[in-house]
């Protein structure tokens, strides 16, 4: 059996707890409606269609779907947020999901000039600048270089950016979806760097490296070499299968734990450069509007954040008073997250959740607080601390630098309010 | 920047190493081929459709599928395995994967009379038996009660089975593919049990719980208590999402490390007693044909196994000699992979590959081994080995305790023959 060996009477005695049947006015209520079932379900007691006929057969789904009553769990646009189309963002159903991976096909996606049909036989990877010798890569290259797998979190540096002046979007999704978890597998940045050489770069403490996508935006980006060379993955799948087209098939850059802006798709060439760019996209966007007027750019990295995904105004509470579960993500791109706490109150009093899991290194963490709803109205708030001491401010103390006229890098403290029938609203306490 | 602290040019010194230049053959030529793209390949000079116009709009993949050019990584079936096509099997093509996260929509799939449609609404979960009181839980009551994450692999006994009497199915997707690996989403069993009580039950050392599916098979199966109450968990996600029709929607059950039939799928009732049932699904199926005739049962535990998954016969080496990435999966269900060795020559070297992390208990572990290959032909294998010291045998030594006639539990060493060419085919050494 086991190779745990545990005394089984023991463990069970020692943590005995009839949850539901403990006395709450709700779990009791709960309770008696699990013994009255034991009695007289009929969807229990009566063999019903599906146990009297056989289902589908397996050759249907070579490639499954989620099942057609799942339809709702897919990713949502807002109209309003940009331009056209083709520059659209559409968010992760955060508010639906458990567990730390996201599944690819519900992970928000954006990109500046739609998503492009690009072939493995016609992709092309450029290395050039200050390197020894400059190279270009097939797809068949790539995969034959050493490689690596990690789960990372890829946030866009507006995920939020509509609540800077006030509570706006109501739900998790909209508020906090664009960002995802995948487990990635590829190629370090270094090792590619390394091959074409960066000797004749000199100093490397002083170069970038210019990163640009295959697509019509190129979506060009100023990297720092310190970060190129440190953990930065040029990755071809994602939960262990090809990326997605909207994800930047078949190539993408990964930079753990900074704005997914930079996590260039379509990846299609490096220049190792001896100043950054300036391009477009990390002048007159991605630069961080600051309360006095003036803007501060290269603010890479995403600081500690995080979200009560249910309940939230998508996730209303549906059950009544009794037991509740109270879940969420966190996550930091300074390191891990050792905490989260939880507010019921609009950030009075707080409560240490319970992690899933120890954090992970730029990765989603799962948190949970269990706890009995006496059906009275909460405000509900999630905070997020790190590994560097960091601990996620509220909305207030970010306008205190920031102002109300940002976009990027608001990562203040979320609040729900749950009324007494169990909808959920997104509001802002002071 | 980052808040690890690297003098990376002391770094990129230390480890630099010019990869594909570095003089072997089939390096020098590919980096030829490199330097020379880069001085005249149209598809890096000259710009492209794709990034002359616009893609796809967002909002045309709510819930996204695999790019067109990847169709071929499905589930596949074997005719002529099962009787009919409501109780087939579909293989994960664990051959075009990487990583260790297996997404739900490829991930095998096997049932005994069918995948069914079952609504949350119409979903009950009886807990009766030797209970303290007899419980009916909604799919609403399940998702109060506190919550665990956790990765595991579900790997069919019958995973390899094909191959007791010799090399058969030309395909790690085949000989391999009984095998996924999730995020899951659920309650403890032990929870809910104690919601009913168990102290009606007496000494639960010698009680068992059995366990039977809401589909017409029912595929009812008998589990110790000591399991029951260690890591078994009702789950309703996998990888964030529901479950997939296909994979028990909206309830499975999760026992870790153990054969995929007792994870039974669209979960309808726990019931506790005081003796194994012996199932059809556990007497006549799932029990090991022995050498001399005899069958033993409640050979429940997978064994430490491993596989290359590339290059393999559906995944061939089409680059030539030179740099080459060996990779493939290990794992087991009495705790977690320590080492995965690998040998070329039909197991008479052995080298120890690289474990993409370390080893997670009751997990996929993914391994890899970068080796310059000469172009001769090889006889791949690799080996795998657990932290209670268990090394992978060979399929001689299980025979000579099993004989030729089982079908389950096969977890001997895999070869591949690897031609010069580059093609792979399933075959034996001895």
């Amino acid at each position: 059996m086991s190779t745990k060996k545990k005394d089984t009477q023991e463990k069970m005695v020692a943590s005995r707890r009839r949850f539901l049947q403990a006395g709450i006015a709700g779990g009791a209520t709960l309770a008696t409606a699990a013994i009255a079932r034991a009695e007289g379900d009929p969807l229990i007691t009566e063999i019903q269609d599906w146990a009297r006929y056989t289902g589908e057969g397996v050759d249907a789904t070579p490639y499954g779907m989620p099942i057609k009553y799942e339809a709702d769990v897919v990713r949502r646009n807002v109209e309003w947020l940009t331009a056209d189309t083709i520059s659209s963002i559409n968010f992760t159903p955060i508010h639906a999901l458990d567990g730390t991976i996201t599944p690819q096909g519900c992970a928000f996606e954006r990109h500046h000039s739609g998503a492009i049909e690009l072939r493995k036989e016609d992709y092309r990877l450029m290395i050039n600048g200050l390197v020894d010798t400059p190279l270009v890569f097939t797809y068949d290259d790539l995969v034959r270089f050493p490689r690596e797998n990690h789960v990372y979190f890829c946030e866009c540096a507006a995920n939020s950016g509509m609540e800077w002046a006030g509570a706006q979007l109501n739900g998790a999704q909209f508020t906090h979806g664009m960002i995802h978890n995948m487990e990635y597998s590829g190629v370090p940045l270094r090792t590619l760097l390394e091959e074409a050489g960066i000797a004749a770069a000199g100093d490397l403490k002083d170069k970038w490296v210019y990163v640009e996508g295959a697509d019509a935006s190129s979506n060009g980006r100023s990297i720092p070499m310190e970060k190129a060379l440190d953990d930065c993955l040029v990755a071809f799948k994602a939960n262990g299968e090809a990326l997605r087209m909207e994800h930047g098939y078949p190539v993408r850059l990964v930079v753990p734990g900074w704005e997914g802006n930079l996590w260039v798709k379509w990846l299609r060439r490096i220049e190792v450069v001896d100043a950054a760019v300036e391009s477009r996209e990390e002048t007159s966007k991605y630069t961080d509007t600051l309360a006095d007027g003036t803007s501060r750019k290269w603010t890479w990295e995403m600081d500690a954040k995080s979200v009560v995904t249910s309940p939230s105004p998508q996730s209303p509470i549906t059950h009544g008073q009794g037991p509740l579960v109270i879940t969420g993500l966190a996550w930091t791109g300074r390191g891990h997250i050792t905490g989260v706490d939880v507010s019921l109150d609009g950030g009075k009093n707080w409560q240490e959740a319970r992690l899933a899991a120890p954090g992970v290194d730029k990765a989603l963490t799962r948190f949970y607080l269990d706890i009995n709803w006496d059906g009275s109205e909460m405000f509900l708030q999630s905070r997020a601390r790190d590994n560097t001491g960091y601990v996620q401010p509220t909305k207030d103390q970010l306008r205190e630098v920031r102002g109300y006229n940002s976009i990027y890098h608001n990562n203040g403290i979320q609040t729900w309010w749950v009324r007494p029938n169990g909808e959920a609203e997104n509001v802002e306490v002071s």
